[in-house]
């Protein structure tokens, strides 16, 4: 008669089998080099989702309508980042070979390395957009070469030149600015010139990853390192609308750090976010 | 010589008799189905007025200009909703008869509904602007009939379709902003359509009732359901303003909940949009 | 091939029909009169449960050796005590039909009384232990009878003189104290006249509540309303040891409210007494 | 009909005339070394004290049954100490020559001298009583005469050696606990010597002064410089009861700093401090 | 081989001798009216700088490449506001006399009082850029002179009228806004007018201060009095841009309150203001 | 003239090679397995340390008078939890070299399997000193041998059976507690048979590891897993001042949190720890 306490991201109900897109918590922030706190990020978002509504009024699309499969979170081991990176490759690997759309709530910035290993292993075609207030694109951070703060670097050492588009970036060192001129698409503070991105990027599989502090910490003070001129939420919201006409194949949202925002706004905006993102993603065939 | 200790909003001074209007707190969040703390809401405000100043350098009118009575807060039975706002209307009705105007401070948006059957005993023909980021619309929540989550509805129940203009909307569930189709003015996100309403409110009776988390959380984190993609304060300054013309006859200001904001900036600004109110709503014949 | 996520306290394994013992939350916060938030008890101490052991150092005993069910929260309607406490004696006897101990997380004191009215149509001639720091003998609260600060009073309207023993308690009204001399046996400040109370309840099915602001807020300081002058966590310990000898027939602990002790100590101290109480009132035949 | 909003605390309802105790708030901080904001002190404890009883199961006594007029706050002129200290000296030789006893609410520690100033007028051989975490026996500080760090030095100045009795003492400059050897009589870490103290100060006037950082930081977080190693509310109690046998002519509680300690615990646990200062003193001939 | 400890902001290298700017803490909050904690807004930058980048991706320009001297902070004495005033003046005057540029790191808006008596010693035509929410023209505030809500009164004792360019204005007394349209360029809400300023300004030596809370909350909650309708901090940093092409010869930052925003965005957004005065002022000659 | 800005714990003033003792900060906390936030203890309690005194009244005893540099901070990778130890290793080993006394400030508590690497170099018949709530006994931690809950493990595989003596465990596996009894010399809940301890380490070298988490949440609220029922602050003392009479090598104190307690008493009781440790192993012949 009684069954055990089932908690999900907004009570979404699909079993793993039925949905066409599969979320899952990547709690890791090993590597973080200033305020740590992102590991509570996913199960903060399940908790507060309770306060929010599965029909969004930006475009007309209820979660109730579409199959989504919540995996809970990952154990990761604290303090081996490879050993991590590892464990959610094989993650994706896993719902990628199922044929959904796999959704990674980080966690740190780096964990989406070990997503996109996996993704590129089925589409070697793949681009990168990649919202974000800081540039990440140190070669290594106090010696270590996987980190939150290398990890676009590390990406692109597996993508390669031009491939990567990034945007609302505000924050970086000066070499790190100087090197993306050569090897990246990195535009400055907002999402100017995010339409071209999307054209060039028109023809080929993507991944989208979303670091939230590329909100202005006035939306979201709820991250490690608050960088103020960011974007808004509404202008976030149609970039996200915009990116979805795009061929996802997998993407990722990360770097919400609860307890540094104890009005809870932070939090609630991230599962807002993650409302928009998993309805605009999904066609409208169901 | 010496007198006992007075707290009124930023020391406001008339007499029950010698104002013009009246303001009191509603300190009720029993039916909060999130986070509750908005009981607090009218202790915090006075407590914090005396960081504010009288004077609006918006409007160009000073508090001190105009007769504003603070009569303290309602106590309240706590879990007794019926009965919480059976005092509430009994309160607007003595307001009422003396020919003040009266405005409210929540506690939950609940309060309204005692608010409004009192003052549709006087004004049959009333028209209600409401300011808020959720539909309140819902028929019924967890099975009660008297909730946060449904004061709209029931306000409907009174005075039936097409008297209700709603603006600043952007959560709730699918079947409510359908509902909104047929039987309230329903504006989504902003102020859009605020003037078409007050042209119609023109020759009407108007209850006011501003749920604070119409605003952006960026700027009123302090609320139990922050709802991303609100309006700015100088938005819902002009707003204010606009609505002022017409025949305000009750008003109301709810759902701040100062806990969740310990910066005392949600506080602050409920002050503010207070004192706003009050100038805007004193037509200058003192 | 995967799950859903399911949240339970400190993993609890059992299914209902193996359980000797079954928790459950009831989120019920409605007449608290000074600072709500006890609906989140129950959630964050699953989530808080991560951080601590299953095994007591002091027992010697295991939670993995022992069989408990933990049910979920229930979905209280807020606002509306009397239907809440109605569906908490709907559980109870559910639990209490299938030959289980209930052992229920609350919420705010008065969620005690839903579960007594369905113990003691089992055990008509049940006794009580109640540990608070609040005598809670009011007769009536702010006009309401359905009150936290009243709910020993029910209580007692339905067992009767002489068979409720209150510990701990250092603040009331006056005549609190005063019809507790009649009616009730109430030790003052802390557990002295314990073991004379266990003496007289030796062959008597008990009902056992724990309001955890019995503690010094020192050591839980995560509660409405902090009472100065409580007992130490090894104090409650013992008491609750001594009390495990006794026919207790359904617990409960109570009146965490997480979002007062931002240090997490009072949750994770209210998962610990959780823990103990478990493993106390297990008597090791499994 | 209608009155303004009166805030006293606990609901103290005697007036000016017919009271035999008057408390007062001295928010001033403006020396305050460390970590300001006992300023809020008096106003955050008539506001807490709505939580809390008048009854007092320790002494068996009632607020209710005592006459104490709460004459709200003194407006004091932030930076300007001396200035401030000539209100407070005015305001409690006004409540001295009307033959009642006051009872002053800090503020940091400097406002008993403005107190000892005017009460020694009147009582030239008088004797401190003084519970504290700090000896504040600086000469200067940071090359000021007037400051919180030198209260009882400043003190010594009019009253000279021997007069004072210190307790509780667990922090201050080699110094200051070699000078106390010759002109105070300090007693480190609790109240052994309360005893003898008392004795001593049998047939004097006694101002007795409360720093509320003699508690442990346990009990008693919400102060500027918290101090391991302190005594309990309980011990606090106890000496308390104690010194109430004595003559004493006027007193003050000092040094709670509300914000930080957001769980309210030490607000809570200041006023019901003041609650059983305000029993004790009372020599019941009402 | 070891070497103590140094805390500069930002890691700031240069010697005293070396640089061209020399920054400085005057943490002083004595005449803070309503909640004082500015004292700790240098210590907390420079901890929080850590987490920020020496580079300017809006300016393209490094701190790496400028000589600036972080000389810490000045120890005032707590509660005597003229004396640290005097300290204040007399660091300036060492400053300037060294040829170097002074930067002022608040501390209540009080603290450029003493600065520039100091500047206008060495430039008597001294002009005022003064960005704040706050009129700040109090003549005097609780009887005092020297307030922080009338510092820009003092300045304006000192430098007479029509010298003073104040914008972001938004609070104050009627009264100041009025007598400021005989004596100061009060320029209310945002930066309107900001380019005649500079254009009057173009010949004389400027001092500019920046009171932090001409800010929006939303952007800057870590503040005393928080003012909703501020500008956002891209409009501050154009503005500042704007401001460097004049001959600015002094200039301050103040009234960031660390405590009040526990997110650390107000702190870190503090940083970044000064990372972008810093790098505006230098004109690139290095 | 001017100097940068030095900041040390409590400005100790000896260089490192007139000190006799050396504290360094090890600010790591990648292995933390619940909430991290240690990282920022050894610079939160250098800020901190400026409200607390040099001399202490319980040993009579001054920091003025004796001789410890304060190294700052080692700047470890962030993410390699074996690089950091090998640069906690390599700086032991400095100060053994330079015959001075190592007291590292963590960081979790891995950080002393690095220092005793160092240690047990120079002196390989080492003994342990442990003071803890948690047993620290895991062979591994999901999977990782090196984490913050096999510290003590890793030891023993270092020193081997007899030479552990942990006091005030409270938490842990039943499989920890059970091994304990053949490897270690497990003491439950306090400092009972410490003396026994110190007995037999008599005539060895002993490492000292205090994780301050043995203290009770109630005086010490700052650390990521709070367990109820731990020492006070003088017990704690005095065990200290017991362990210093033996022959103590090397030291350190971990497991500070500072953002898990906002009154900052947690961080204020860290430094009087600290100060109490310098002083007690000071041995006087200066």
């Amino acid at each position: 008669m009684w069954n055990k306490n089932i908690q999900t991201f907004i009570g979404l109900e699909a079993s793993f089998d039925e949905a066409k897109c599969v979320i899952f918590g990547a709690p890791m922030d090993s590597t973080t080099s200033y305020r740590p706190g992102t590991r509570f990020a996913s199960s903060a978002m399940r908790q507060e989702s309770f306060g929010i509504e599965t029909y969004s009024p930006y475009q007309d699309k209820d979660l109730e309508d579409i199959k989504v499969f919540d995996g809970g979170d990952l154990e990761l081991p604290f303090g081996n980042p490879r050993k991590s990176l590892d464990m959610i490759q094989e993650t994706i690997k896993t719902i990628l070979e199922a044929n959904k759309l796999p959704c990674m709530i980080g966690g740190e910035h780096l964990v989406t390395l070990g997503a996109i290993e996996a993704v590129v292993e089925k589409y070697p075609d793949l681009r990168i957009i990649h919202f974000d207030a800081h540039t990440d694109l140190r070669d290594e951070y106090l010696g270590e070469k996987l980190s939150h703060a290398s990890v676009i670097r590390r990406v692109h050492d597996i993508v390669g030149n031009g491939k990567i588009h990034q945007f609302g970036i505000r924050s970086g060192e000066r070499d790190e600015f100087y090197w993306a001129k050569e090897h990246t698409n990195l535009n400055k503070f907002n999402f100017k010139g995010l339409q071209e991105a999307i054209e060039e990027c028109q023809n080929y599989p993507v991944y989208f990853t979303i670091d939230l502090d590329v909100l202005d910490p006035s939306v979201f003070p709820g991250t490690g390192t608050p960088e103020a001129g960011g974007v808004t939420f509404i202008e976030l919201l149609e970039a996200i609308i915009a990116v979805s006409k795009l061929n996802v194949v997998a993407m990722d949202i990360n770097e919400l750090s609860p307890v540094y925002d104890q009005s809870g706004a932070s939090t609630a905006l991230a599962c807002k976010v993650l409302r928009e993102l998993l309805l605009a993603m999904n066609k409208g065939e169901e």
